[in-house]
């Protein structure tokens, strides 16, 4: 897929400080960067990570083509031809260790870290945060959908109301990645793989004399295909009867009409009448999928009445994240090369959560051996050293240091995967069947009341002692300067 | 802008009902379809309508290539080749006619009419909503903002929020077009010629040994555009008197030092007295910037309580529209060629508010000549004969056509204006600067009550006497053959 001018898809004042740093010859000094988010959304009690595929095309495709290069130059700042000389010779050469796509993850731990000159790290901050908070955003709420769906089938219906196209395709691939069926949209199907699915509109019965002219007419062209809309003039006094003629005439000539679609009114009742009106015509096996503003919250209580549904078109509310719009991911400096050695950087906020934890970081997923379910997930410095895996291991609440408990018999898994080296794949990512496996098994890896939609249990992400002191350290240090 | 196999960007369900049309010759058949909304988005009393431009080089870039063909050859439709064959010879052919792009408009009248063979016209309606839905959405939200913003000055600082790449850069030009000065997104800048600004951010301090080596640094490199974020440590005692030192140094060299940034804390208080102590300091032409999750309600606040900003950063709740993330946009089939003559079709529906109105329909703003005020906007049939404007109009309420009143003296301007005709472009787009001074002349053609964010007053759109007639005719066909 082409990354037209992407390079520019960023802030301006990344480039501003992308100039300051080359002004000043600092631009190749080393800098960690670490991607995260604060709180989870939809007040679930996790989110599944996403976009990894779009954030290495973006960043390996990299390069500022003359057009970028003219733009640059007529800008108020008044750039030294110099640099974008520089710019006409970049190209990312750095690190990106990140979480596989699919992964369950969690607030205050990081998602991705970026190790690279700092004028490359900066680059790509506001490319990478937009790829990530979108598509981990839906895909959370695919998941959550997932959930109250059991195993139906679940269809991605949003491209209309999605926000512009690429929202439309990510979108549909995230769903897809945390355990939708199908997208309706054939560009996304194209593109990615995914089954894509699709029926008929009102229009298509509007566009003839009858309703029943219509059905038959669309079937004539489709019958391996056969889901007929029901509700154009009137459900179960139009629809459906028309729907069990065609059905029959399929089924006396060895044919299968394979589903109604409801689109409108009271989903419950309407399923329920219109599955008694089926099986009493002799179709049984014909199923019922239904749209109209779907969320986990409709289906859930749709299914609590018993309503009679095969499928669920799912669409503005999953491809809008409708009931949380953002996700507030960060990207944050932790190290910085100063004076020839990395030094730890933090951010202090009037706000707690908002303070920075410095120091590039590794994430591992402590799961129990005895249980096979995760205990907590462990963040230490990257350079701290390794062997604490074989040892009993404390894990204590950051905010509360005071709350704390061991586990002795555990697996540490590192999610942080090196990705991206010396400016190349590491190693070919996954393909979306190996994604959507690889999340289905992480769900199975963590505690019903994890994975509950409503007042989720709060999962822990507890740091190591030696990351907590330096943040410790670090907070008094400043507060000192402050003093002074 | 290239638009990469954008043929697909389309639910399926729009590829089925061609290739059903195809199948039975009726592919060619003419359609009149109409865009519109049901309900305003924000409770607000108007929507801002944008997203033409994107829609127009979709529909003129509109080709099947072969990789397009070959994953539609795949597909468990089975579609005959002789249709693919159909397909690599598609171009659009028909018209489209739109409201301009800036203009107010208002819930269940056409903002756009697309008259084609219908296998284009069905093809085209996926992409057409996704644009026009997201697009009005974001300039609806801007204009809000505007309003309570005045004269001061307003960024979009959404990227890394924004729902996906296309949204960052369409959201940037909907925001612009109803009264934002910039963008942050360099690529929208490019693309679109809308002003880039940028600072820098926290990470260019926390890069440095010292805040203040920061800001000189800085300052060195870009002293033209010199905006100083003071709040990576402590706004008032580290971040404001090392700008105000930075400022004075300026000062002495004849310089200026442009603007500090607040992204966090009480912004009331913090603009208070970051303000007092720039004044004090003898920096009075030092502005202040502030950024933080805003929005028109925040920005209305700060203002009430007498904040000391000159600039609003706006992010996340502007580019995803977050208190209202979709438009509900709907394409209806109001129009259909059938046995050579073109008769108009309606939709029922157990919900009054989603019955469409039949017929090709034109749309009119009814200006008071005296005030120079919108009385209405008036929807005709389209074949209905021209010479009413000379004449006293009854307005009514189509929902209660009792509630009526004349108006006499006016001028109806006619809204829905000729963009494609016969595949081609009817006359060149306005450019973004004529977009914009067209949103602000429309503006002034609305009553205050109609403008304002809180409890607007209703706006009438009404049908004419033979538009009622028409829908209640065929309401009433309808029933009759229910019935039977």
């Amino acid at each position: 897929m082409r990354m037209e001018q992407m390079a520019l898809h960023t802030d301006k004042y990344q480039i501003n400080m992308m100039y300051a740093h080359w002004k000043h010859g600092t631009h190749r000094s080393r800098a960690v960067f670490e991607a995260y988010f604060r709180k989870l959304p939809f007040g679930n009690g996790f989110a599944v990570f996403a976009g990894l595929q779009r954030i290495v095309d973006y960043i390996r495709a990299l390069r500022f083509d003359q057009q970028t290069l003219d733009y640059l130059a007529e800008q108020e700042e008044a750039y030294d031809p110099a640099f974008l000389e520089e710019l006409r010779a970049f190209r990312f050469t750095g690190e990106l260790a990140a979480v596989p796509e699919g992964t369950l993850v969690f607030a205050n731990e990081p998602l991705l870290r970026v190790t690279a000159p700092i004028l490359e790290a900066q680059l790509i901050e506001t490319a990478v945060l937009n790829f990530m908070n979108y598509q981990t955003l839906v895909a959370t709420k695919a998941a959550r959908i997932r959930q109250v769906a059991g195993a139906d089938t679940l269809l991605e219906f949003g491209t209309r109301r999605a926000q512009e196209a690429d929202a439309a395709i990510w979108g549909a691939r995230a769903a897809y990645i945390a355990g939708f069926d199908a997208t309706s949209n054939m560009r996304a199907g194209m593109l990615f793989g995914i089954p894509a699915k699709g029926t008929h509109a009102h229009a298509w019965v509007q566009s003839h004399a009858s309703e029943e002219e219509a059905f038959r007419r669309y079937i004539e062209a489709l019958p391996a295909q056969s889901t007929l809309l029901v509700d154009t003039y009137d459900t179960l006094r139009s629809g459906v009867p028309h729907a069990i003629r065609i059905g029959q005439e399929m089924a006396a000539r060895g044919e299968r009409l394979a589903a109604i679609r409801l689109d409108s009114g009271d989903l419950a009742y309407l399923s329920l009448e219109a599955r008694r009106m089926l099986d009493e015509a002799g179709l049984p096996d014909v199923r019922i999928v239904a749209s109209n503003d779907l969320d986990e919250h409709i289906i859930f209580n749709l299914k609590a009445q018993g309503a009679a549904i095969d499928s669920w078109g799912v669409g503005t509310q999953l491809i809008t994240a409708a009931d949380h719009p953002a996700l507030g991911g960060v990207y944050k400096l932790v190290e910085h090369e100063q004076g020839g050695a990395s030094v730890p950087v933090i951010k202090i906020s009037a706000n707690p959560e908002k303070v920075t934890t410095p120091g590039a970081k590794t994430l591992q997923r402590i799961v129990n051996r005895r249980t096979g379910k995760a205990e907590a997930d462990y963040l230490t410095l990257a350079d701290e050293p390794d062997g604490w895996q074989s040892q009993r291991l404390k894990l204590f609440d950051p905010l509360r240091p005071y709350h704390y408990k061991y586990v002795e018999d555990y697996e540490a898994i590192p999610l942080l995967q090196p990705v991206i080296q010396d400016g190349e794949l590491a190693r070919p990512l996954p393909d979306l069947a190996a994604i959507r496996a690889y999340h289905r098994q992480q769900l199975g890896l963590f505690w019903p009341q994890v994975l509950r939609k409503l007042n989720p249990a709060d999962y822990p992400v507890d740091l190591s002692q030696a990351a907590w002191d330096l943040k410790q350290r670090m907070l008094h240090e400043e507060r000192d300067e402050d003093e002074r």
